[in-house]
């Protein structure tokens, strides 16, 4: 099933949401800014987000433009925190288009960043609904934290499973958590669905940081958007080298490469350490794992067309290759 | 009557927000964080905002809890967008104190501020309140449009009195008015007291912002605790500058600082030429009518000690000198 299909039962809906941030950039006093949000809005990828929320409201009979208003905060959430994300990283590239920061500054950055946050807070309100509204703001606060915890942990060799499970729930999982369980809610589903869809974006959103966690390890610098490893070269540990470490506790290149971050053969050792090892099939298989229980968490849903779109973005994410 | 004697009624409550706002710099995991926040709840000035949210709830019986977690977000609202506010600023130093972007480096800056607007949103939330929820959201939107039109606006010498209304109201008075305003609500008050001490948060907002403005262009760098004219030397005309070119339409020192902005020579010729003109007391007359409207703007309301404090707190507002 190709991405196109996995959206055929939202595509409508997908389209007014696109539409809608769209608008985002255009309606504006600032002619400046909608430049600025266009370039945003074209490289934002593949809209699993907002997808997940449509898909999941519709195993309920519902009004659909709460539930597209809904998608369109948590996309502009989305793209409020790649944009500080990438301020703080200093990233140029993100999926192989340049970063606002580099093409307009950090400053700009940064206050289109909040712009966007902000926008992306009058959409949920949008919503009416109390409880939808609040997981939004506790998703808000994830996200910052897995944002600091990453800076707070970096470099350090003794960065645990445990605080890599936290950070990706934070940073990635949280949204895909909120994205399942506000589509049920907002759809009037019953406890139970709204559970397993949380449930399911809980898993999903485990697996697909997972994965592109060691997507960083693998491929060409083309293939990926990005130097390969380049998580570690900023000190950061996922997957693939805790679990490098786990296998050769003796081995001291990434030691060597946090001591020295800003030596390249120091990098290019410890990826090829990883890229030689178990780890990379190992985590493949972890990922596999919350896949898996993505699958099993929409047991309790009736079988429909959007139940089966979800099943295969499940497939999708763990077959994706950037 | 002195801060500490207007804040009187509801010295308890904002003894309370103090607290929680303490809290948050302290119940986290991350130790580094604990102490980034500490500073800056230390240096974040005379707590107008919540003192506004907590003695617009005094004219109605209501559960104090309820309104201090507003009072609370607010503050927290105001803290955050002064972190992102100096970080794009490149201010190092804000009240005498240094900037976290200073001390920490703007990463820490970006993604601390990130997550005191997250907080700021979560405590929102817990009012429970969907009417205030939603009008706390339009005031995230509003700060972060003035501070993206300060930038986009910024080093034109065209810039109108209309432009510097809206900014001045976005960046200042909205928050101002959204602490008048939801205090009310939040009390339980009717819908006409509502509007009025939301209306007082409007006018004194502005007023404040005004004083703030003129106090740029006064006194010594030791009394502002930034250097004088710092607006005009980042591009930005505020009331004294408009006011002096409406006097003096023919005189080019400001010109020539926007087209030389790191020349010191020409910062200080534009001060001067500001500081000798009567656009210094037209702008306190301006800020002084807005002072006067939010008077009135109390008009509606029953006579109390919270009244009177509202009433000093617009003469405090006017009197001030740094």
């Amino acid at each position: 099933m190709q991405a196109t299909s996995i959206y055929e039962p939202i595509q409508q809906s997908l389209t007014r949401v696109e539409a809608s941030l769209k608008t985002l950039g255009s309606d504006l006093q600032f002619p400046f800014l909608s430049e600025v949000l266009g370039h945003v809005f074209d490289t934002t990828g593949k809209a699993m987000r907002p997808a997940i929320t449509l898909l999941s409201a519709n195993f309920h009979p519902h009004e659909s433009r709460i539930v597209e208003i809904m998608a369109t905060a948590v996309e502009l959430l989305h793209i409020a925190s790649l944009i500080h994300d990438d301020t703080v990283d200093e990233s140029s590239v993100r999926r192989g288009q340049a970063t606002v920061g580099s093409l307009w500054g950090r400053n700009v950055a940064v206050l289109v960043g909040d712009y966007i946050f902000a926008a992306s807070a009058t959409h949920v309100c949008d919503t009416g609904n109390v409880r939808v509204i609040r997981r939004f703001s506790e998703t808000i606060m994830e996200l910052s934290r897995g944002e600091l915890s990453e800076m707070v942990e970096s470099y350090g060799r003794d960065q645990t499973r445990e605080q890599y499970l936290r950070r990706i729930y934070n940073k990635t999982a949280s949204l895909f958590t909120t994205a399942g369980e506000s589509g049920a809610i907002l759809s009037g589903a019953p406890e139970d669905v709204a559970q397993g869809l949380k449930a399911y974006g809980y898993n999903l959103g485990i697996a697909f940081q997972m994965v592109d966690d060691i997507l960083d390890f693998e491929g060409t610098q083309e293939e990926i958007g990005k130097p390969v490893g380049s998580d570690l070269a900023h000190g950061i540990m996922t997957l693939p080298a805790i679990r490098a470490v786990e296998l050769y506790p003796d081995d001291k290149t990434i030691d060597a490469l946090f001591r020295d971050p800003d030596d390249p053969v120091h990098l290019q050792r410890a990826v090829e350490m990883i890229q030689n090892s178990a780890a990379m099939s190992d985590s493949y298989g972890e990922a596999r794992d919350f896949c898996a229980k993505a699958v099993d968490a929409l047991d309790a849903l009736p079988r429909n067309v959007s139940r089966e779109s979800l099943e295969a973005l499940v497939e999708y994410v763990i077959a994706r290759r950037r």
